[in-house]
């Protein structure tokens, strides 16, 4: 990364040895990718790191000056291989122990006969940590400097983003436009390159796919700005058009 | 990383804007990641990047020491956006330039008129990669040194991975096993805690889940010793029993 690409981006950090042994689908990254879109902050990283303290540790600290957001997901419940919150602390060298604001989220939370050591695992956090709300269940996410821990339950995790909407100092809403071609990549590959270089400020993407048998290809262009997307589609519907593809959508 | 942490592992790096901008749901995790299963190599990293070359770059060269094994995902198809090749020829400093065997694959697979300048780009590789074989469609994968290239298109993918069984020099066959209960984690963390220090070399983990709007936890352990798991097993439903806890599965 150069230091002059001070762009609003950010990385997701999923801490999961349950995607990396193929177990679980992750479905977290779509739903934080599309949350970011609308707040105008580029997700340009995804890393799935074991449940291991050291490595949590390491990639805390390659990335959190690399990004202006950074958001884990998983490792802040209740048992053992929930390490999160002990590895954020060791990677900001901050002590780690109970958070009072927590303590007591989980104390109401709970019956005094529920709230047990497993329970009150999940209000240790890294001493300066300032929390996210948790409208599903009781246990509060936290913010360490640029780094947001969120929980691996899809459903509980969707919940939590909400409160965070006005935490992120994001810019324009992340655009995109999508055209969907009954061709294959190799006969439009030259004219979208130079529509590409004509808009080198777009991100203009090229996806073939197979679907009931049929062949396609979508062209995604994405931007911040819409007359920017609106020209390049132009420009490129009329190429379509002198090669007589079919448009499907 | 330590360097004395030498198992036998990989990482998998996505290169794929369409991953990060959560217009696609990757799937192709879960298939390499059971596929290494099988043959004994454990799955360590994942990483989403950017189709950028310098990102490319970069990210190679971090990992490729660090992993016996890297199979990248995307970018070797014949648009602008499909800049692997080129990357992967930059990050181990080789030529990039067309590949005798890749071209005369795609000679064959295609007529005359339909070898294009696109499909020719695929034959585009760094100079002393070796081939892997595409069953499905024509244009080859290709492996530099340890890192192996596949495309982005999951059936395509799928179809490409049997053939690289005997270039991977694997380990024993990673078991997993996986016990479903009618609790929640809190009931289980401080037995199941004593359990994975007693049998530390075994991989633990616990996974809360909500289905159907009922809750559970799966917990599941994962070693290439069947012996292991099966005294860890044991160990595990003495303490459910104990708890009178509902096994599901």
């Amino acid at each position: 990364m150069k230091k002059d690409d001070k762009k609003i981006n950010a990385a997701i950090i999923i801490i999961g040895n349950e995607i990396l042994s193929g177990r679980t689908q992750d479905i977290n990254v779509v739903v934080i990718s599309n949350w970011l879109n609308e707040l105008g902050v580029k997700l340009e990283e995804v890393r799935v790191i074991p449940d291991k303290e050291n490595y949590i540790v390491r990639t805390i600290k390659d990335v959190r000056k690399r990004f202006m957001y950074i958001f884990t997901t998983g490792g802040i419940g209740p048992t053992h291989d929930d390490i999160t919150s002990k590895s954020i602390a060791k990677a900001f060298n901050l002590s780690y122990g109970y958070h009072k604001e927590a303590y007591e989220i989980l104390e109401k939370y709970y019956t005094p006969e529920e709230f047990n050591e497993g329970r009150k695992k999940m209000a240790m956090l890294p001493d300066r940590a300032s929390l996210i709300f948790n409208p599903s269940s009781g246990a509060p996410g936290f913010v360490v400097d640029n780094v947001y821990c969120l929980p691996g339950v899809p459903s509980i995790l969707k919940s939590m983003l909400g409160g965070l909407n006005n935490k992120i100092k994001g810019g324009k809403k992340i655009l995109s436009k999508t055209i969907t071609l009954r061709t294959v990549e190799s006969e439009i590959a030259e004219s979208l390159e130079k529509v590409q270089k004509k808009f080198h400020q777009l991100e203009i993407g090229s996806y073939p796919f197979f679907r009931s048998g049929k062949i396609g290809v979508s062209i995604v262009i994405r931007s911040t700005e819409p007359n920017r997307i609106k020209n390049c589609v132009t420009q490129i519907q009329s190429f379509i058009k002198q090669k007589k593809i079919k448009i499907l959508k």
